[in-house]
């Protein structure tokens, strides 16, 4: 036993967080949902390990311009870098690689897992997160572009988002590089300029056009005026590149070129499917703040306005998106491997679908407790056994395992929800008899006497039957229980 | 594109494994039959980042002598050490402490999730594997260990393993530290020379009666012979302490101590249960290799004998285990906080499941294939509608977004183990036609002819139908395919 003097202090890691019940059965709930969609349109579930060689995930992270930056980094034994997974993309690009020839391709498959970001964390913004993607490896025709943003659409209407209550945007990074080229930033070397410019326009959504000007110029003060909160450089564009780059995102007019001809063709993919009524739109504003996107670029975005988790009503923006990266795996391969994917932000989703009800999971019943009255081994054993019976009736239960009294073990089962507690004491056993004790119906009656409420006993808060009815009769009030809940 | 001189090696960290398609559904169909037993019992599901202080895990992994040696840990930005967790039990612990007041106690939970090894790999010996845990955290009660070690009998049984085809061993690290005491090895200084004894002991299965008498002596050669293979160094014993050891793991012989009366009582909480039908047993040789445990531990044992991945058959060995873990939360609180936990070892498990047979995921149809016939636009967006379609009744398809002509498209559904291909070239388009192709019923016609076995076709290989029974007639197919299955 450590000393009070020597004792560890119990902390997490900044940026990480622990996940309560709830929240897990919610998403639990909600990637059921969205895994039915992905086996629908034929993909198939797929996995990498959270570790990879550090030169084989490369370096794509938005914000990062030191090498390293970004990511959680350590050596082997061997003295070779690994790396944790900042994506699920680069992990896949490695395997495909390392397995194109026994694959079909195109090769369909979708992946779940958590990724990393060694960043500074913030309010909603975690160093450890979860990802739930979807990939066609293998061709580099539209169709495949336009079945990610159809699929993006399915995808909310199966959570229960009503339509029009979402848009899924679609842009192309091809048609973004006209508008570079066009303000002289064509070229390799300006691949720097050009991602603070892309970057700078993704920034739309959350600080509008004119923060938008400030990000391409200059520069931009997160408090609103100079020196007040954190400086963000800018791209350095004079103003007439401005205007031309502010014009593109607001009117989306610009010259003919590959990029436009492609989005054309996804739009009228989309159309003869159906899905040109306000589900997928294109928009030039859409950016995507990965750096190995090289066409179609999607976002999904909700459109409702939804409390989030402080009570602020706000408009939650983008839960997710993708696009289409024709170089991570031609960077193994060696020849062309066009790809296209999706990535669902999984805690942000969940916080949304929550946020707007879509997420119940007051279904899930807490155990029934069976509490300990005398705690010789021998009675142990016979309320052991009482635990059984309701277990294998289905019923979840238990046996309360701590060492307090008869009040304090209610209050526990309490605590945890419990429908009904089981309890026998030495003059039940006598005569081969269980109370059973309706913890929700004594809830109500507790709470009608402390607000002077007239008070119509629904069922009895407590009853007397025989063992052998134990199981019966504890399924019956949970029925009552259930069918309240139904009622409302 | 990266030029063919420069390109990267795609290649997977040495340890770490890629899964299947196949893997992912098993463990899914396993893992979701373990939660119901978990649930059943009245535990709650938690989760817990896979990032901890290094200090908080501290260090209780076998064969792990030089500090940080076993995890993979690195410097954050403030130059505090994190690491990537080694099991699910020492983050419970931290998040028990950081969480103490508000938690409901005993505090019940379940766990699933990856842990991290930094060791060196070997066959079936990966540096990240899944765990699925379960923990009762506040009592010292030894009715919390004989519920674990009846949960996991449970557990086994949910899976399909016949009852006889496992054993749920129980031992007592108390009755093991009475040994050592007897043998000289008591007290603070003899810590480390204890644990070189108990992993001896553990290696009984592995080694046998002779391994064991030479890993307590001077020590082992792997090769069997000296200078053959790895040496592990003994635990030093002499020939009088040796004997008592292995006196008391082949007979459990000792003198009275608490330990033997805590084996007592879940002996008898066990029976009452009607669990000492061979289920649950008392097994002196019982030991769990990790460092934390400080009284009842158990143990699931396959004794099916069961063909392993190379086909020998083998008796599979343990699965999962625990024990009672009294030390690890009052590191942080400086406060007894006693716990009892399980863990299931989840690859291993499923690999013995998949090769006992119970865990068919034969019913996961592969998605049908609507073939291209044609690549303008127009025709794109009508195949694409008659993918729509089948979608929305609920059948998985998929629009072939390849390259290649019609056969290799063929072959690409066959490799996908596609049931149907569709088919539209201009002449159907004409007429308001598709060709639906089962591919099952032609492979089995190809089978026939090329073996010259007389063939009695079950369906046709090959229909046309109007367009708007397009849905209908693939729905007639699977369905037909789907009974084939369920006669064998």
């Amino acid at each position: 036993m450590a000393e009070k003097t020597e004792k560890m202090k119990a902390r997490q890691p900044r940026g990480f967080a622990d996940r309560s019940a709830d929240d897990i059965r919610a998403v639990e709930k909600m990637m059921g949902k969205i895994r039915e969609v992905y086996e629908l349109y034929g993909f198939e579930p797929a996995d990498q390990p959270m570790i990879e060689y550090t030169d084989a995930l490369g370096k794509f992270l938005p914000d990062q311009d030191r090498p390293n930056e970004g990511v959680f980094s350590f050596q082997d034994d061997d003295e070779q870098w690994l790396s944790l997974r900042y994506d699920l993309t680069a992990p896949l690009a490695r395997y495909v690689a390392e397995n194109y020839e026994r694959l079909p391709k195109p090769y369909r498959s979708y992946r779940a897992g958590w990724v990393f970001r060694n960043e500074k964390p913030g309010p909603g913004r975690f160093r450890q997160f979860m990802q739930f993607d979807a990939d066609t490896v293998g061709t580099p025709g539209v169709a495949a572009d336009a079945e990610m943003a159809m699929m993006m659409a399915d995808i909310m209407e199966a959570l229960g988002i009503k339509r029009g209550d979402y848009v899924i945007r679609v842009n192309n990074r091809k048609v973004l590089d006209g508008v570079l080229e066009a303000i002289g930033l064509g070229g390799d070397d300006n691949a720097g300029r050009r991602l603070t410019v892309l970057r700078a326009i993704d920034k739309l959504d959350k600080f509008g056009p004119e923060g938008v000007k400030l990000l391409l110029g200059k520069g931009r003060w997160d408090g609103g005026k100079e020196g007040e909160g954190d400086f963000t450089k800018g791209a350095g564009l004079d103003d007439t590149a401005i205007a031309k780059v502010l014009a593109y995102i607001e009117t989306g007019e610009i010259e003919a070129n590959e990029g436009v001809e492609e989005l054309a063709q996804i739009k009228a993919l989309c159309a003869a499917a159906g899905y040109d009524d306000g589900r997928v739109k294109i928009d030039p504003s859409v950016v995507r703040g990965l750096e190995y996107y090289t066409g179609p670029v999607y976002e999904a975005e909700l459109l409702a306005e939804i409390p989030n988790d402080e009570g602020q009503v706000v408009r939650f923006g983008s839960v997710g998106g993708g696009g289409r990266y024709d170089g991570l795996v031609s960077r193994f391969r060696g020849e062309p491997v066009p790809a296209a994917g999706i990535s669902i932000g999984v805690s942000r989703l969940m916080t949304a679908l929550k946020n707007l009800g879509k997420l119940d999971t007051s279904d899930v019943v807490a155990p029934v407790v069976v509490l300990v009255m005398d705690r010789d081994t021998e009675s142990l054993g016979r309320y052991q056994k009482m635990v059984s019976e309701l277990r294998q009736a289905g019923i979840r239960a238990e046996l309360y395992l701590g060492g307090a009294g008869m009040k304090a073990q209610i209050k526990y089962a309490d605590r945890r929800g419990s429908p009904v507690v089981v309890i026998q004491g030495g003059d039940e056993r006598t005569k081969g008899e269980v109370q059973i004790k309706d913890l929700i119906e004594g809830a109500r009656q507790a709470a009608a006497i402390a607000g002077h409420a007239e008070y119509k006993e629904a069922r009895p808060g407590q009853i007397t039957v025989a063992e052998a009815d134990l199981v019966a009769e504890v399924r019956k009030i949970l029925d009552a229980q259930a069918e309240e809940r139904r009622r409302g």
